[in-house]
This record gives structure tokens, C-alpha cells and sequence, in this order.
């Protein structure tokens, strides 16, 4: 594969964006703004769902649905936009000691998730009514409607169930080994196989490798059909200055002695990717590229407003464009 | 037994108040401000149990511990004063047409009750934590910890479950028969059973005969021990003027034929009555009351305020002072 300078296509085919939390909604967001439905699906991580107060919760999920929706908290980057929590306030009256947040409004969500998939119906189906419900057009898929847990082996507290390392314990304490239980008996679902045969680009969007992408990544036949796409496969880089914008992922890679340089992100992707989209302020790493992971955009990456957002995945699409087999 | 004129005790050993909704709440709170909480048990209907959107609602038990912990809805009687819709109003965004009131404070408790079920708690065990958790000492327990619905056959729309009837149908179907599913295996709960025993006053709070009352009543033994009561047993009308003061009873008990007058509440609680509190609108009645069913107090039973609830309360102890075996 070379990158041609030249090359600018409009038409990029059928894209697949992998997608964990926040900072992946983002760049979703701003693929679904650049791409009619039918071009674009988003696949979802599905190892931070867990149970509370009986409810089935799927943060990530949510959070790139909302976003997809326009009605994500602005200052957050999860959670409904003005919401409210009078329920948590009144679970507090009863001596509850809630550690999660459910907006009054968000509870509607999780509500009518929880019944329906006691009623039998898969998670795909149901996220597919949550979207038409606010009126997002896009495909949201769960990688696979089976359970499938992010757990984290910790030096303080032991194992973790995910939202327990992550909310609860605010990601503090250090990590020593991240697993994905119930992966191997996961099945991809049929949407997710068919999407990821029929892409022309697949984007790893900057969520954190380890916590968002990677269990994607586990679900037997997903990382086979990526390695053996017939297109292109870039990522954007969810770091800036080794830093990550949001939430744990340099922290925890860090501990999981994983390198979170440029070099390091292609060699965590084995094999996985044609290119890298990386922020200006990493300039200095491309220099010492070895020549088959040179293939790197930078751009500015942060994504603050909604026309961050449309710039950097226009940025991606174009430049995807410019990769030639 | 005799009505003594002059005899007002300020003992009446322990009493027991069966109520269902918002008006025997009413006089239940009157009662817990009159009472000691080792002296007074209420016990709640749980026949208008229902599952919405994955929760079990109990609505009369919320009703009454709303009431108690002095949190109700001034405006309604049911709900919790202040609450909010957000919730309600986000299902309505996902194309949901909720017919249910569910505020989003009101949740917690809808979801602690649910969750707690699941883990296997009994309904009286649950009551007895979330009125803890509001501050409220008195005892107030659910008849039976086992499934029992009240149904309702109808003219128009053939069997409608108890909400389904009472709050989609706005109770505007004819009722041509009420039947209570479960009832004939239901047990009551020991502590209602040791309750009863105890008992030496028994008070039908003012809430529906049919639907508030009778699926107490129905449960096997409850009949039996109010018949063999050690004490005295009166009711507290909720009809003035012939007409209920909210909701379906006047409507529903003339679709079934039943009697609503001073005497046909005798008739009605056949042979469970020493003695019934009446308004004082309803005077002329009692002219023509057969000689057995001579003991009424008539007052005014029209509960706005809080002091109309204790001092109705504080009326109806006295006057059951008065009653010697």
C-alpha cells in the first residue's frame, strides 16, 4: 500500500468506525455528519454494561448515542444534556450511597433497555429502537449481544468489575491486568460480520485502546476480518503529548508497561493498521518511525466543538482517500 | 356490646388500621400522630400491585408511607410533593405513551423495592427498610407477601387489570364483577397474623369496600380473626352524601349493586362492624337504622388538612373508649 499525495476521493465506500466512549462519540459524531447512514456504521464496546439497581446499563453505548443524538451533557461528554437527578437524590434519602450517575431523563434509557432485553429482544434490536426513538438514522451496533465484561486485576483492591475501577474507585488504582470475560464464547452478531466484511475503511476512533477498543478486538473473527479487510484500516490516536485527553488510558497503559508513543499505538495494533491519525504536538515521534509505520497524519485532534469534530473526520476520509492499494 | 356515654380512655390497647389509598392514608397518618408506634399497625392492600417498564409498583403501600413520613403529594395524595417528570418525559421522547404517574424521586423507591424483591427479601421486609429510610417509626405491612391482583371485569373492555382500569381507564368502564387473583393462596404474613391477634381496636380506614378493603379482607384468616376479635371493630365511611370524595367507590359499588348508604356499609362489612364513623351530612340515616346497627359517630370526616386527619383520628379512639364488651 502507498499513500498517494495526490489522490482525493469523495467516495470512501462503506466506513466502519470502531467506537469506545467520550472522545470516540466525538469523532463518530463527526463521521455520521460527513457520511449518509447507509455509508457509515458504528460499532459499540460493550464490556463497560453492568447491572445496578436492576437495571442494564451500556455507558458506551449511550454516551456514543446521545452524542450521535445531539443530547450528550456538553460538559461531560456522557449523560443527557440539562438532566437532572432526583432519583439519586431521593436513593440518598433512603441511606443508598449511589456511586453511578443516572440522570432522571437517562433512566428512560435504561428502563426500557432492561425490559426489553428481559423480553427477549437482542441489544442490536434495541439499540436500534433507542436511535429511531431520538431520531439518529446512523447504525449503532454492539460488537456481539452476548455478555461479554471488562475486569481489571488490580494491586490494591483485586479484581474489579469495570464501572467498579472506573467510576466508583475513579480509575486510581493501579492495574495489573486487564481481561474480557465471557470473549471467547462471544459471538460477533450477524450486522457487525456483514458491516466489517463490506467496509472499504475501518477507523479505530481515539478511545482508549485497552478499555474501549480492545474488547471489540477479543470477540472471536473480528480482529481476522480487520487483518483481512480489502480496504483500509487507520486510528486516531487518543493520546496528545503521551498524554490521553480524558479518563485512564495513559495511566493504565503505563502500568501495563504498554507503549503509548506513535510507534507504540502501531505496535499495539499489531498489524492492524495502514496509518495513524496523530496530533501536531507529536510531530517530533514521526521522525523515528521505521518505515513501515510511517504512514501518520497529524492534525489537530482535540475535539472541543461540533465542528472539531466534522474537521478531524473529514481530515480521516480524505486522507483514507489518498491510500492506494 | 354497649355504647358507654361517658367512658373516654386514653388507652385502647394496640389498634390496627386497614387502609388502601389516599384517604385511609389520610386517617393512617392520623392515627400515627395519636399513637405510639408500638401501638398501632397499619396494614396495607397490595391487590393494586403492578409491574411497569421492569418495576414492581405497590401504590396504596407508597401512598400510605409517602403519607406517613409526611413527603406526599399535597395536591394528589399519591406521589411525592415537588417530584419531577423528567423521566417520564424522556419515554415520551422514545415514542413510549406512559400511562402511569412515576415521578423521578418516586423511582428510587420503585427500584430499591424491585431490586430488593430480586434478591429475595419479602414485600414486608422491603416496606419496613425504605420506611426507615424515611424516618417513619410506625409499622405498616402489606397483608400478604404473596401475589394477589385485584381484577376487574368490565362491561366494555372485558378483564382489565386493577391500574389498567383505575388510572389508564380513568375507572370510566362499567364494572360488572372485581375479583382478586391469588387471593384464596395467599397467606398472610405472620406479623399481620400476631397484629390481628393483638388488636384491640380494629379501624377500616376510609378507603374503597371493594377495591381498597375487600383485598385485605379476602386474604384466608383475616375475616376470621376480625370476626373473633378480642376488641372492638368500626369502619370509617368514605362516602358523604352518597357520593365518594375521590375516585371510583360511589361509581363502581352502584354498578354492582351494592348499597352505599349508612346501612349498606353495615351490610357490607356483614357482621364485621361494632360501629361505623359517618359525616355529618349523613345525619338523617341513621333515623332509620335497624337497632343492631345503631352505633355510628357522626362527625366530620372530611380530611383537607393535617389537623382534620388527627383530629378525625383522635375522634374515632375516643369513641371506640366508649365501646364495653
Amino acid at each position: 500500500m502507498v499513500l498517494d499525495p495526490r489522490s482525493k476521493l469523495d467516495h470512501h465506500g462503506k466506513v466502519v468506525a470502531l467506537v469506545g466512549g467520550v472522545g470516540g462519540a466525538k469523532l463518530a459524531y463527526g463521521l455520521a455528519k460527513n457520511l449518509p447512514p447507509e455509508q457509515l456504521t458504528i460499532i459499540g464496546n460493550v464490556g463497560d454494561d453492568f447491572q445496578l439497581y436492576g437495571l442494564h446499563i451500556s455507558p458506551d453505548l449511550d454516551t456514543v448515542m446521545y452524542t450521535l443524538a445531539e443530547l450528550a451533557n456538553p460538559a461531560t461528554g456522557w449523560g443527557l444534556a440539562g438532566d437532572t437527578r432526583q432519583m439519586l437524590d431521593m436513593l440518598h434519602t433512603y441511606g443508598e450511597t449511589p456511586w453511578f450517575g443516572l440522570g432522571d431523563r437517562d433512566l428512560a434509557t435504561h428502563l426500557l433497555r432492561t425490559q426489553w432485553l428481559r423480553e427477549g429482544q437482542s441489544l442490536t434490536a434495541i439499540v436500534g429502537r433507542l436511535l429511531a426513538g431520538l431520531g439518529v438514522k446512523h447504525r449503532l451496533l454492539p460488537v456481539t449481544d452476548d455478555p461479554l465484561a471488562t475486569v481489571v486485576d488490580t494491586a490494591e483492591h483485586g479484581t474489579l468489575a469495570f464501572q467498579d475501577y472506573f467510576v466508583r474507585h475513579q480509575w486510581q488504582p493501579t492495574v495489573t491486568r486487564v481481561r474480557y470475560q465471557g470473549a471467547e464464547d462471544a459471538q460477533m452478531t450477524d450486522q457487525v460480520a456483514a458491516a466489517l466484511d463490506a467496509a472499504a475503511t475501518i477507523i479505530m476512533c481515539p478511545s482508549n485502546p485497552v478499555l474501549s477498543i480492545e474488547p471489540i478486538l477479543v470477540v472471536p473473527g473480528i480482529r481476522e476480518k480487520i487483518t483481512n479487510r480489502r480496504g483500509v484500516c487507520i486510528a486516531v490516536s487518543p493520546f496528545v503529548g503521551q498524554q490521553a485527553l480524558k479518563g485512564p488510558a495513559a495511566k493504565l497503559m503505563g502500568e501495563l508497561n504498554l507503549d503509548i508513543s506513535v510507534q507504540g499505538l502501531f505496535t499495539y495494533y499489531d498489524g492492524l493498521l495502514d496509518g495513524l491519525v496523530i496530533d501536531e504536538t507529536d510531530r517530533e515521534q514521526v521522525a523515528g518511525l521505521a518505515e513501515q509505520e510511517k504512514f501518520t497524519l497529524m492534525t489537530q485532534t482535540i475535539m472541543n466543538t461540533p465542528d472539531d469534530k466534522v474537521r478531524l473526520a473529514r481530515e480521516c476520509l480524505d486522507w483514507v482517500g489518498r491510500f492506494q492499494p
